[in-house]
Formats: structure tokens, sequence, C-alpha cells
């Protein structure tokens, strides 16, 4: 990686969210909690990647890589809810609702949800990117977050507990549920950029490969992985008798079709005339991920 | 009321929906359950007007009174929660999570939420009112509706339960927690039909007054109405040890400020040159609304 974007990423983040000078104090202290406890940022590097293949400037992308991380944020926050998975640790540290209480999480969530758009939108940003590469992110972030896109994958995980879910309803899960943030990202990317509907394409063609990758990696490792290597309780699927790739198709089977999907990922990439090598290599990287 | 603008917003709310054939039919059905439930559509007919007064098409109006209304209709889902005000009653019915459980109704919340900010953009809308249009309304909405609005006053509400807020707590609690999003309902309407600073203005100080007056009258309203009447249980603030105008001020002293502000509210239409009657006696009908 040339550039230290996971830095850059975390430092603008800060700088969106509003002074905590305020009497909402505790709401921007919850959200500030989760979109500083790290991660690895991979939708911001796939925001700043994309648009640096398309001839963008880092300027131009920061608004679009953060406005993806704060959706992320906040459905990390709404799915660890007791009425969710009911976590109490997220990436190793205690989750939103354990160290703010329930309604403020609930709110944190809402409120970085409600960032994300006012972050692509507001006047620094249309001032750099302009208002039709604005208006488009804000549709294209919309659509993969939304009912269609990755809420309804929260969905269907909720419905298929305990169903035994057959692979097609599991398939379409994993490519809601995550695949479709990670394929905004990539897009969103491109779009920043200001790049064409051939770039766009192939952008959302790796996105969707690698999210669909990663789910199942994820997968993987909720069986292989240990809670402190993790982050955060193993076996938690098991324990909440969800079905995954791992319980219908067992692990070699998984780690085939990782692979699979990364090179199919890469292969998308001949869609664009730059050097796509560290984008190869984070797929690959992203495929053998132990954490 | 020359046109009925309820109901245009129910036909097209309804048309906004991803289609419940899908796999998480009961996210789409909750979410359908909380937008049909009726309710004044104040918001709505808020965006019509302006958009009217300001020379707009019906057409360049629907894309924001729906925006909106979702907006307010995911606030209400996601208060009425066990782990906000635990309401199990709205506008007469069963709550949202009393009939679809907790975590789809909070998914439900977020996705309406998230179908505000992709109404504003689809290509439909960004085709009827331009980029610049779609773009300024994200950005309004998500502003008032986020953590320095919206969100900040539900934030302000939870933290001044049992500690006898003063006046100056309330005022800015009930400024953000209702009046933003009345006043981003009248600015929308405003953009929607691509009008001046001016009329943007003038139509942003009507929204706050009345919708600082609509919040005082609720709070009259839980002490002097009947469950039936409200379509809610009535006194629940002081059940929940709530500050209110009410408690603060007493009755008589909320009815003087509630003529007040709709006062001033109406004179604030004189920044318009259409004919504003419709307008002034909606301000005063609200102002005398017994539900």
């Amino acid at each position: 990686m040339s550039k230290d974007y996971a830095k850059i990423t975390e430092n603008a983040l800060t700088n969106y969210l509003p002074s905590a000078d305020c009497r909402e104090k505790k709401l921007i202290d919850a959200m500030a909690y989760s979109l500083e406890a790290g991660g690895k940022r991979v939708r911001p590097y796939l925001v700043f990647s994309f648009n640096s293949l398309c001839g963008g400037s880092e300027e131009s992308a920061t608004a679009f890589a953060c406005a993806v991380e704060m959706i992320h944020t906040y459905s990390l926050i709404h799915d660890d809810l007791p009425c969710m998975d009911n976590d109490d640790l997220r990436r190793g540290k205690p989750s939103n609702h354990k160290v703010f209480g329930e309604n403020i999480a609930l709110l944190a969530g809402d409120a970085l949800l409600t960032l994300a758009f006012e972050t692509l939108t507001n006047e620094k940003t249309v001032k750099i990117c302009g208002t039709p590469a604005c208006c488009r992110g804000v549709s294209v972030l919309s659509k993969y977050a939304g009912a269609t896109g990755m809420i309804g994958g929260q969905v269907i995980d909720l419905m298929s507990e305990n169903t035994n879910a057959p692979i097609e309803v599991l398939r379409e899960m994993d490519y809601k549920k995550t695949a479709c943030l990670i394929k905004a990202a990539c897009e969103l990317g491109c779009i920043s950029a200001g790049a064409n509907d051939k770039q766009i394409k192939a952008a959302s063609e790796f996105g969707e490969c690698i999210g669909i990758a990663f789910q199942i990696q994820d997968d993987i490792l909720d069986v292989t992985s240990s809670d402190e290597e993790l982050g955060k309780p193993v076996g938690s699927d098991a324990e909440n008798s969800k079905s995954t790739y791992v319980s219908l198709l067992g692990i070699e089977k998984c780690r085939e079709l990782v692979d699979e999907l990364t090179k199919k990922a890469v292969n998308a990439l001949q869609g664009f005339d730059g050097d796509t090598t560290e984008l190869g290599d984070f797929a690959y990287k992203l495929a053998k991920r132990n954490k």
C-alpha cells in the first residue's frame, strides 16, 4: 500500500463529526467511540484505490470513503444490540451499547447513517466533486445500504435462523449483507473520480466478488479462529444456530470458493488501464486474512 | 386545502417502497405498516405548499415530501422501541415492534431512513428536479435530521429525564427534536421548486416557529387529551418524569406561547409574493388541534 489510507480516513472521520461541545455530547462520544474503534478500513481503502486508479485526487475520495465507513460502522452498532446479535464485544472492545447504553447506541447508529449522507453532500464535498458525483454517490450508497441491499441481507440472516437455509438463500444473504457495501465502496471510488460507466462496472464486479469471498472467509474464521485473534466471540454463528457457507459446504469447499472468487475479482481489474497490482494483492490478502 | 396532498403522499410512498415479493418481505411489510399508519402528513403538506408557493410543480415536490415523511416515520418506529419510550401504541395501533418484533422494527427504521435519501436521488427525481436541487435536498434533510438536529434533540430529551431541566434546555430540545424536521420540510419545498435564498429563509423561519409551537401543543395535549383522542397513552411524559413546557410554565402560559409563535410564523410568510392564505390558516389550525 503506497499510502496509509486508513490513517487518512481516521483523521477525516474525526473531522466530519460534529463538535462534542454540546448538550448531546454523549451521542457524539458514542459515534466517535465506534468510528475510532479501528477495524481494517477495507471499504475506505477500496474507495481511495479505485479513485486513484481512475485518476482522481485523494481530496475527491475522502468524503466518499468516510461515508461508506460511517454506514459500515452504524450497521455494526445496530447489529450488536440485544435485539439483534446481542454481542458484548466488537473488535476486542465492549460494544457500543455496553458503554453508552442501548438508547444512545441506537441513536448513534441512526446519526452515523444520517451523517454519511450529510458528508457526501456538504458544501466542501460538492465544491470538490460537483453535484452530479455527489448525487450519484448518495444514490449508489443508499441503494446498496438499504432494504434491497445490506439491510435486506440482515433480514434474510434473521429469517434464516434455525431453518437449515439452502445455499441459494445463503448466497443472496451474503451478497446483500456483506458484498453490497463493498461493491458500493468500489463504485463510489470510481464515481468520486468522475470515471466512465465501463470503469464503474469493472469496479462493481471486483467488489461483488471480493465481498462474497470476504463473508465466506468470515464464516470460516468464525469456526477456526480464537476469540483473541478475531476480537469477538468465535462460534457465535453456531451458537445462534445460523446456517453458514461452512455449515453447508464444509471448510475445504469454502476455501476453494474464496480462491475462485478472488481470481474472478482480479480478472475484473483488466477493465482498467492503470496499474492494478496493489488492488490485486489486496484481494489475495483479504482471502488469506486470519482475523 | 385545495389539493389532497396527504392522499398524493400516501400513494407515492407506497410506490417508493421496494416490492415485497422477496425474501425480506417482512422488512418491507414493516416499513409499509408504519408508512401507511396515517398521521397528519404535516411535513409533506408543508413541502407541497412551499413548492407551490415558489411556483414548483406537484411532480417536483413528491420525492421531497415522501423523503421527509420517511424520516419522520423511522424516528417514530425507533422512538417507540423498548430501549427508548417503550410505547405499545402509535396512532391508536400497535407500534411497529409489537407487530414485527424488535429486530425487524429496528431494521425497518434504518431502511426508511436510508430510503429517504435514495428517493431524493433516484433517476426520476434527478430528471425532474436536477442534481443541484437533489444534492441540496440531501444536505438539508440530513443536517436537520442528524446528530445536531432531530437525533440531537432526542438525546437531550433522554438526558434531561429526572433532571428538572430548565427552560433553555427545553427550548433547545424542542427546537431540535421537532422543529428541525418541520423546518426541513418547509425549506425542502422551496428547494424542490428551485426557489431563491430569500424564499428559503422565509420558509425556514415559518417552519421553525410552527415547529416549536407544534411541540408545545404536543406537551399540552399529553396532559389534557384522552388516550382515544390522541391515539397514544396520555400522560406518558409525566409517567417518564420528563420536564416539558407544561410542567415548567403551566398550561396557560404554554397556550400563549403557541399563539405568539403562530403569529410570528404567519408574519414570516410576507417574504413570499404569492397567496399565503392557506399556509397561514394551516398554522392556526395546527395551533388549535386537539390530537
